[in-house]
């Protein structure tokens, strides 16, 4: 809780790049690198999640790892050193080493230290032919030369799709009969409808000039950021990441909003698709550039998010996603031509959009799932990805269920007095001293001008521990810093002159009661799934917390306040955007996408509001 | 020979429209028609290939019936007094019955009178089927929802293409949760590869109301003229018919002048490909709204074109089509989703286009051979189709050899000095007299101005016979009407003052030439087929003779020319548009579809420039 910043200025030296900055105390190792001009990966924009900003101090002294570096940093590197530049706060002048993938303009296929521990079996594979031009005495069609190349090396005879056609003639007499082929190996998706619009034959997808390596896209759309991965689909390699704000966010932050926008005007469901592909085409031209290949090289993409923005991507109407039941238009995993999509990939490269479960769990749970492998292990098991709607699944001896339950916007500074996201000068972590006083920890090197999802956690938790509130969220007037306005009581948590707009910072019974319904909304989902596997929570051996906003939670805070059930520290994991890491295992593995499609339709979905279990879980769930 | 027009006039009576008009002598019944503003038919603009103009004279004295009208149209239609409009010419005052099915605006899916005589077996089906709406108890997408209604009833579980997905949730609210679906039944399609992209499962194409009809298109692009059937899918129905010239007329007459624009011009192909897509979506346009129909309902569609048309109509590139050794990009089949080609169908409709040959034998002259049923029969066949590429085809127990002769555009006017193509005041017919004086047949009402095709086969058939002309075409100067100019001899076919330009109209030794040339090159092709199949003129038990040319050619000339073989003129037939009626059966008939691949494979294709016999053959076949 090192944020009472002093004025003082400590002088950073980072290497090899060899430049010097001063930097204000408190501020994090990569203000520092910002402050010099030097542009780090950083997806997450320095929210911690992504682990990509990876630096080692090599002088001075800098603050401890935080949990979320603890958790997330593997555990050789943290040995060695290594720590995230947006996690880290120099305390005297420090000197720092910025390995070269943390760097965002990378070398040309520089190895990235984190991959799948799944060894790549990608659905498309190179075969390099070289074929003898046509005469007169042989007079076979281009396509018809190609396919008995293919077929004398790997035994099968390929299709050629419409797009591809377009293009083989010229390449093929520009590389001089010679090409390196992208090979979709439909035949290898075996599970019946595991893979859609599954063909017996294999399909050639991309042609390329021999050498040039065949790459694929994993691509991550959150509401609110989308996250791209440049991978080497021979290697599994990760060569490039970019993130970026999702475009959509104009047209309405949360999801209701976008399914509105999409209804109610005339081309908004085109619009709000148009964006986002506009948006992906940018990042791949960025991450194609990064590492000097061609977007012809993407010969395949595994895109996951949750159902609404999976169907706004996919141009799918989201009417039906918008009211009572909430039905998706489809649950399958699908697999669309990505030009279909408006996407500059080869010219004919699938996109993979792995399966729904339903309306409101939708891929991205998949990807989390598969990028966790909540669903593979033996032990009993469950995952929550805490947002607006919160995901949850339960595995235990092969079998899955899952639920969403409506948490609604609190985490995110919505229907919070002083609420904000998780932006600069929002307090995001607090204590309260024996004697009633806050310690508070902010976003960034200013006062503070409110509170995000974390610090009203932390905040909750620590006036429960100090009785300044009661089971029932109920304030004790006597208590230090509980004021009232209009009969309404609160807690300060910075006076007027602390607060960088000059208005105190307060947290009021109000704020509590959204917190409550918000976390007994996750705690009864997590109850009616342990109720249908018939276990009580003691049994669950791990309990993974995934997401932006899930790796910043305070464990201990959040178990306190009854969000999740009382179990041992030790068995929760905050495991940041899993969904990410599983979308790129399902982009380099068929038997991770075949494992996604497989257990997606294994899962028993739980619809919680006619639970009949429902109402008596919630109520006794509103009590902290 | 009647068309030395007198200047009486008859008076024409059109039932049972009850309309009478007055033409002049020597006009058709076509042409009395269009006076009177009734719209027929006639696809093909009243050059007698397309036999949509029947009528039938009830009272007064016509012409007898044309070659064109014995051999096209069936024999109880012939018995019972039908003729085509425009091969008819009143003798007197006559009243004539047009059948509705001869009207361009027909009655709403009134029957047709010609169909094919395959029965009906689509690629797609129609299955009606009325779903629970989606409730909390049963959440089921949409998707999966019809998905498991089309398994109930059908066995077998369909995918739903992309395309398709985005138009389902919409459709099925609106219609009530009930709808007719339009399954692809790929799974059909047996035969190894016989249908490219053939999946194990069958995919929903369409979603229509219930009770609305699915449809199909048969295209024929020729190189001049598109003709467009509009067919019931269920029933084998042709429904409409429309034509239009190709518009890629402006951008070259003959297939070469239009690849080398494709080559030439930065968006030439592009332009090329989109100008043929608007007109077939106008002349979908029309025919949909001759029969009361949605597009929506087009849930198939067969096109064949030469190579040329094929690649041009697919987009693909015809640069190596254009040089030697002048291969296609592809010759298998192709199913083409419709909207990747710009068609505006049934969102989920592919377009079948049945497989080519070669680089000048191409998927019309599969569905010509389709059509005619040469592949079939246990017969020995020869069936050619002539223009500036004469496709030839010789089909001799259960084998066949295909060639393509470079004939040239002499049948189309080209290089002949009074060349025309077949347009009014062409001399389509030549006699010659005894006495050397030529007897004129003339397209349309006025004086000749040039002479076509069939007139110059004639007038060199005729010089032969009268021995104006030698076997080398050498003339004979003392003969009547031949005339000198600058050394070069010619036949005045029709003196200054009698042409309509006040020009002689001649037939030159140079004509000669140059239609030597043509006619050897396919006498050469077919004398190379019945080498390869080792068998003699003699053998061929039938020589078809299709297209728009080979229906107006008189046989017997044709044969004393030397073009064709000396065969009874009985084993010749001419079918007029063959290929149209082949796409026709395509359409509806899976069998026919994969029998067009398979013997498309079968196919021994000869290329005649480098075939052994091919130089002393054309020598000998030079003379007439």
């Amino acid at each position: 809780m090192g944020a009472n910043a002093d004025h003082t200025t400590l002088q950073i030296d980072l290497e090899p790049i060899g430049r010097r900055v001063d930097i204000a105390a408190g501020q994090t190792l990569l203000d520092a690198a910002r402050a010099a001009g030097i542009e780090m990966v950083a997806v997450c924009g320095g929210e911690g999640w992504c682990y990509t900003c990876l630096v080692r101090p090599l002088t001075g002294r800098v603050t401890a790892p935080t949990t979320v570096e603890q958790e997330g940093i593997r555990p050789d590197e943290l040995a060695a050193g290594f720590r995230l530049a947006c996690q880290t706060i120099p305390l005297t002048d420090v000197k720092v080493e910025i390995p070269p993938d943390s760097l965002a303009t990378q070398q040309r296929l520089q190895l990235e230290g984190r991959e799948t521990e799944h060894p790549s079996a990608p659905l498309v594979t190179e075969i390099d032919i070289t074929v003898d031009p046509a005469t007169l005495e042989d007079l076979r069609a281009d396509a018809t030369r190609l396919q008995d190349a293919v077929e004398a090396i790997d035994g099968a005879r390929p299709v050629f799709p419409h797009a591809l056609l377009r293009d083989l003639s010229g390449q093929l007499r520009a590389q001089e009969w010679s090409a390196r082929l992208g090979v979709r190996r439909t035949r290898l998706a075996v599970p019946d409808g595991a893979i859609k619009g599954t063909e017996e034959r294999d399909e050639v997808v991309a042609i390329v000039p021999t050498g040039a390596p065949l790459l694929g896209l994993a691509v991550d759309i959150g509401t609110t950021k989308i996250a791209a991965y440049l991978v080497e689909l021979s290697t599994g390699r990760t060569l490039a990441k970019a993130g970026a704000v999702n475009p959509q966010v104009a047209y309405g932050e949360d999801v209701l909003s976008r399914i509105s926008y999409a209804i109610e005007h005339a081309d908004g469901r085109a619009t709000l698709q148009a964006r986002v592909v506009d948006t992906l085409n940018r990042l791949v031209t960025d991450l194609v550039a990064e590492v000097g290949a061609a977007r012809s090289q993407i010969a395949d993409a595994v895109i996951v998010g949750n159902t609404a923005m999976h169907h706004l991507f996919a141009g799918l109407p989201v009417d039906q996603l918008g009211r009572a039941p909430y039905v998706p238009v489809v649950s399958d995993p699908l697999d669309i031509p990505a030009r279909d999509l408006g996407l500059d990939f080869a010219s004919g490269a699938y996109v993979h959009l792995p399966p729904n479960i339903a309306g409101y769990v939708g891929a991205d749970h998949v990807a989390m799932a598969i990028g966790t492998g909540v669903w593979e292990t033996a032990r009993t098991v469950v995952a929550v990805d805490i947002g607006t709607n919160t995901e949850v699944t339960l595995a235990k001896g092969g079998r899955i269920w899952s639920c969403s339950c409506a948490s609604g916007p609190a985490f995110e500074g919505a229907h919070i007095r002083d609420g904000m996201r998780a932006a600069p000068g929002a307090i995001e972590r607090v204590q309260i001293t024996e004697g009633g006083q806050p310690l508070l920890k902010i976003i960034g090197d200013g006062p503070p001008v409110g509170i995000c999802g974390s610090g009203i956690m932390d905040a909750i938790s620590e006036l429960l521990r100090t009785g300044i509130i009661n089971r029932k969220g109920v304030f004790d007037a006597q208590m230090p810093r509980v004021g009232n306005e209009d009969g309404v009581l609160h807690y300060v948590l910075a006076g007027s002159s602390t607060a960088g707009h000059g208005r105190p910072i307060v947290v009021t019974r109000k704020d509590i009661n959204e917190i409550q319904l918000a976390k007994a909304a996750i705690r009864v989902g997590v109850e009616v799934l342990l109720h249908e596997a018939g276990i009580s929570h003691g049994e669950i051996d791990e309990f993974i917390v995934a997401g932006a906003f899930g790796t910043y939670l305070d464990i201990a805070s959040t178990v306190r306040t009854g969000m999740f059930p009382p179990l041992p520290l030790a068995r929760f994991k905050q495991v940041g955007n899993a969904a990410g890491a599983g979308a790129r295992q399902m982009l380099v593995s068929v038997p991770r996408r075949v494992l996604a499609a497989q257990r997606a339709r294994q899962v028993a979905y739980v619809e919680l509001t006619i639970h009949p279990e429902f109402a008596r879980k919630y109520l006794k769930s509103l009590y902290f």
